[in-house]
């Protein structure tokens, strides 16, 4: 059975649907409103559109922020503030008329590469998701391990340095701190202070420095913008060194908007999982970056796509 | 039906047969050995006496160290070298001739607390065990995660303080470096120089301070001691704040021999996690003593008994 999978951001909703087998048959595209009517509106138009000429069997809205799995109701959304409070399952429900999962964008990108991604094929699977934040979604057992409430899987906000810089969270010296797209573009600014010369600190004299541009220049070899990119996939790896004694995870897969560093920072961060990690788990987890691409999102949500009774469709 | 349950630990095996309701009708207990053999040998003997005039349906031996759960094989035992490397269920399952489960020995104590201690009636505990070194045992949606090989929950090696003392596992700044046993001792020697004028800088200048020493004494108020539980229970806060963000714990049951400290240290954790973790998980987590006393580890053991079709007898 076809599903909708409806990835909501903070810029766009995309909504697709997706077939049994993980592939995108129709997608729509629209940007995010900033208030909670036109937000709702929006997803109920986007899937109204998207699904158009197909049997779909049910579908999943994916959405940032601190969900609450049994009300369906997003508590903090930092980036998203319109979807904070609103019974996510009960309003759109009439509306799309489909058996409707709410979910964690960070848990169903998890869900997503354990079920058509780099984690195919494992029962035991932890999700780094790198974007302004740092997110995190982890598949134990084959479940999707979610906590009490649906607050679990905040795997940003481990401390790794209790002394350390102050953390969006109010926390001190968080992972989030460290390795986030923000934390890389802090330490760019940094480093492009002490290497005036690289490109970074020539690009630094003329204008803010963003994640993406360090990417861009790690991969053009700038001394400035690969030392940024290690020591970043250094402070990446001391948290999934963690992660890997406290999960015993087959794999583990980074993904999100700040990956752009790739293979670089996922090789620092596997030298400091080797010497941080125990043995047995630190030899068998493999460190993946995520199976990207535009529809990621879409395939993800539409995953985690149930039954009224609490099936998985797909 | 009874179970038997054996809790091997680095001094003593200690068997019981447990009731359904969690009751010890029975204990033996034995010195350790230190071979293979006469450990094998001590523990089949020590279950052929406890069951005598008892009809069991099963057993579970709990063992200390990094247990590979498809194997029932310890790789690593720091304080029982003798238990390593032994096939556990292969060669103490044709003596015993019950159908036997092999655990780890904080996962099993986590399974007690969850069962009939301090965790009853949630579905997700996280146990924290603090002894020389500190282990751990989750419960997630009612059940134990292990990970892949049966080596995750190794809650004491999740980097805390990432430039911080090096730990017994090579690591640098795990939480096992600050609050386990060990870590007490050293920080009492340390806080006995700062203070030779209180009762634990008396002591010290006698003979070594042990964790006990530093129990006693802060429960009789002596300001050196107290001082150093206090920073033990911070240190402990800031790493049960990451397991609070990322497990979403309805409980946190803190207990091991090392726990002498009590209340005190967990009062100064609970402040450690409402500043550090994130609502709604920390408003909703209780921070507990494990019920403990002499039988904790065998009921503990017990009710991890399986048949051999994997069902739980208990």
């Amino acid at each position: 059975m076809n599903l909708v999978g409806v990835d909501v951001g903070a810029t766009k909703i995309a909504a697709g649907v997706v077939s049994p087998e993980g592939k995108v048959l129709a997608r729509v595209r629209r940007q995010t409103a900033r208030t909670p009517e036109k937000l709702l509106s929006g997803i109920v138009r986007a899937v109204s559109e998207v699904r158009d000429g197909f049997e779909v069997g049910g579908g999943c809205v994916a959405v940032p922020g601190l969900l609450l799995s049994q009300e369906s109701i997003v508590v903090y959304s930092p980036n998203l503030h319109a979807i904070e409070g609103i019974r996510l399952k009960d309003e759109l429900e009439p509306e799309i008329k489909l058996p409707l999962t709410i979910e964690n964008d960070n848990s169903a990108a998890a869900w997503g590469e354990f079920r058509f991604g780099a984690g195919k094929g494992t029962n035991h699977l932890v999700f780094v998701g790198l974007g302004t934040g740092i997110g995190g979604g982890i598949i134990s057992h084959g479940q999707l391990l979610r906590g009490a409430q649906g607050a679990g899987g905040e795997l940003g906000h481990v401390t790794i340095q209790a002394t350390g810089p102050r953390c969006a969270c109010g926390n001190r010296g968080c992972l989030e701190a460290f390795a986030s797209g923000t934390a890389i573009g802090r330490l760019a600014r940094e480093v492009a202070g002490e290497r005036p010369s690289s490109a970074l600190g020539r690009l630094a004299a003329e204008r803010e420095v963003l994640g993406e541009d360090v990417a861009r220049l790690a991969h053009e070899d700038d001394e400035g913008a690969v030392s940024v990119l290690r020591e970043v996939g250094r402070w990446l790896g001391i948290g999934l060194a963690g992660f890997v004694n406290v999960f015993n995870p087959e794999v583990v897969v980074v993904g999100g908007g700040a990956m752009g560093g790739g293979e670089l920072m996922l090789e620092c961060a596997r030298e400091e999982i080797h010497v941080r990690a125990r043995p047995p788990g630190r030899d068998l987890v493999e460190v993946k970056e995520a199976t990207r691409g535009p529809d990621s999102g879409v395939i993800g949500a539409a995953a985690r796509a149930k039954e009224h009774s609490g099936k998985y469709l797909l």
